[in-house]
């Protein structure tokens, strides 16, 4: 439904308050414009582009990863406090999708969580034990997924990372890794 | 241990005959011989080649895959029987494996189980619903990772299958997936 601007700007000033995630081209779909709209909107209320939105809410808590080289993540790191929290964006492209239809393969969204559980463990080492995944709502091509990890559970050399996925504020994909750590988990931590 | 051709010959002979999913690489390892001396052994006693055994090993059974593009499946499948089992190999390369360890990286072990799981499925459309895995020897670039996945339970229109990869006789990752399928799994199965 198309709104006035003023009121439309409101909305989305209300939207992304609460969703700082939503690309221009999804607030677009939402208040049927078009992306250049969405664009002049968000210059126009001084709203910064996502990228920088989600560093805001990360409160520029961007640690480096330990337990691989930064480039062996899947997806692009945008949050990561070690041992606590991390967040993850991955876009899906046509690469990551069943030909037939156009589902984006699980392994993808696996490898998403699994490489944020890896790289939120601050050790040098860390490997996964085991995992109880599940897959809540299929996720298509040009779809942005954002992960979000959090360590649940320390015990010696084990730590637990719950992972949740969400594409918008959908819950796609969630999560529970044992991940094994060189060292234990440090007593200050 | 070095052994006389004719004792090696014999011992050769029943190694194949309990696995014959082992490489020629692995057996020279094994007898302290040259790769060449398995492969002249192999013709000696008119022992096929790998790939050719593993055929025989599978009956000549190799249905065509329903759920997803041959292309898609991620490693090699040796042996389908739709609804009931299936046998994969993926040759771990090191771009599979994680710089600094050079130990695989758990995504593509996963990959290689989901994708064989899905193959399984006598049916156009199969999804992953849910899995749980774990990874119980760590897998090393030129390893070799036979998973053998079978059907373990079916209702209505979710099909378990269950997933055990080796590296020679060793579990390196086992897991269980629950697939959603289009269709209900047909009665005369």
């Amino acid at each position: 439904m198309k709104r006035r601007k003023k009121e439309r700007q409101s909305i989305l000033q209300e939207t992304l308050a609460s969703n700082p995630f939503m690309t221009d081209e999804e607030l677009a779909k939402r208040f049927s414009v078009s992306i250049q709209t969405i664009r002049l909107d968000r210059m126009e209320l001084a709203i910064p582009e996502l990228r920088e939105r989600i560093k805001d809410v990360a409160k520029q808590q961007l640690d480096d990863v330990r337990a691989l080289q930064p480039d062996e993540v899947i997806g692009e790191i945008v949050d990561l406090q070690l041992d606590e929290r991390a967040i993850s964006i991955l876009d899906i492209q046509s690469e990551h999708v069943f030909t037939r239809s156009g589902i984006a393969r699980g392994h993808h969204l696996f490898a998403q969580a699994n490489s944020l559980a890896v790289a939120i463990i601050d050790d040098p080492l860390a490997l996964t034990q085991s995992a109880t995944i599940r897959f809540t709502r299929q996720v298509k091509a040009e779809e942005r997924v954002i992960a979000k990890a959090r360590v649940i559970a320390n015990e010696l050399d084990r730590t637990h990372v719950e992972v949740d996925s969400f594409v918008e504020q959908e819950l796609v994909f969630s999560g529970e890794f044992v991940m094994y750590r060189n060292n234990d988990v440090p007593v200050t931590k």
